[in-house]
């Protein structure tokens, strides 16, 4: 671990980002939520890019969204920064299948996490999830994780189980 | 006031008492969350007895469900303790009038709460409109009131205006 | 209650308003922070004046702060608008009761209150009986009370029980 | 990363630990905290074990308070799991350099970590310290390690710097 680091926070939107709307009674991806968030933790040796790409429930993703958020992957591995991506918990294991077999060549690690109950509302999983992810990105190897709950599991070696509303180690993947 | 004073919580649903539901990633009526809620109030003088009638978005009640009510309301004031009703906003000044109408001879104040964003959730009123609610039932006249965000209002003289997202004082209602 | 309406808040310091120097390791009466908590309330129809007079633990209180106190007072009651104090709780009553005797033809209500726990802290009391006394300042009549924990105590009928760390009724102050 | 883990957590005492104490209007150790804030935490695949040893600010730690530190250590050693140690700030590194001369053959990792500012004071950055602590020592090599604020110190090349108020970067101490 250098003294110094930066790392990438690349926004999607997903539950970790919802909001509560008093106009509709519903939750919803309106806005960035994870820049408010992050001054909650104290990173006084780690420079943190927030990059708010997209603001979308994960199941809405498209195939177009996922080459977006690629390409944004591309222009910052030039950086040679590591990457946390926040992401909608249903598709993120596919969006990040998705990035490793693109990234054949990858120099840095790539993180994903999000939450099961959004940034705020009692019992949240999201501060945690992400103070987990901006401190793993920093120690793992190169390769392409998910990171919730206090596991770091390589995006091949897990899924999300629906009934358990978890993530838990898998075989299936093919990498 | 009174040294040691009773007051009765009835509890009826609405957003107030919505919560996350990670299974459907929606807000519902569950459980009864104001017990949970009072426990962070200091009450030494005031025996609160929470009632916990039903659990229902306020739209969805019927009739009956105010039939159901005011029964126990009726129940309650053989006690001749203040009461106070958590209940959605959206028809909670109907209900409020309904009430009204039904007991030309109440002796004990009734007020009426809720919240715009459930208790719990970042920029949540409900703690507040509860800490007022249990205060002003203790200081106001006979009579059925809605007390929200700082303001007593009596059931006949308010409104929820939908644009604002609050109440606001009213002519309209017939007494 | 009028439809919109104006309230002072004359902060002095004392327990609600010390924070945690990380520094020292000690609580501390630095700066205000009644504005900072007055945002978590939801107050469309009321002006909400602060002015930070001092920032003083009560037991440091001196008569010459007490009569600084009393002119802040005076100029206020100009307005005619009621004004809620915060204040350290170990002299609270101390200060009602003077306010009280130089104030005889006082025609608007005057709250004082504080808290067990700073605004902030784990269990706080804080917001509640900033909360109450917001309200309650609009609903009595005219005098000098404290207002704590869910009670509206007249300054002469209250006093500070240091073994149950809270306000109790009492006889034994002269008017 | 194991599928399943057991990680061991010796409180101690120090800021992080420490309440407000309404009595004496000052922060104190009382009791251990850390059980009630990992309740916030998800952590399903981990069985955390905490060990409360004792509940002393930092600065008043003895030397024989570091032998008996020293032999739960080496007691729990034995289960060959990781171990996370909440500690006061103050003399942090001082017991870790310790811990590091006494266990020449240390098998597993061992974190020391603590707070600024206590658990459950706003502000705090004990939960942020707590989180990444428990997935840090499970990431990294055998040894003994501050970590706090997003970064993961071998202990002797960190100190505190009293003036920044947080841990920095040294070359000073002798292994």
């Amino acid at each position: 671990m250098t003294p110094k680091a930066t790392v990438y926070v690349i926004t999607t939107g997903g539950t970790i980002e919802k909001a509560y709307s008093e106009q509709t009674g519903t939750v919803q991806n309106v806005a960035s939520k994870i820049d408010r968030y992050l001054c909650f933790l104290r990173l006084p040796e780690c420079d943190v890019n927030v990059v708010p790409l997209m603001n979308k429930d994960s199941l809405e993703m498209t195939d177009q969204d996922r080459v977006l958020l690629l390409g944004m992957v591309r222009a910052i591995l030039k950086e040679k920064a590591p990457i946390v991506i926040t992401h909608g918990t249903d598709t993120m294991v596919r969006t990040g299948l998705y990035l490793q077999r693109a990234l054949p060549d990858l120099q840095t690690p790539i993180v994903l996490t999000g939450a099961m109950t959004p940034l705020g509302f009692e019992g949240s999983d999201g501060l945690q999830n992400l103070t987990e992810s901006l401190l793993a990105v920093q120690l793992i190897r190169v390769g392409v994780y998910v990171v919730m709950h206090n596991r770091v599991y390589p995006v091949h070696r897990v899924r999300k189980d629906q009934k358990l509303g978890r993530f838990v180690w898998t075989d299936e993947h093919a990498t």
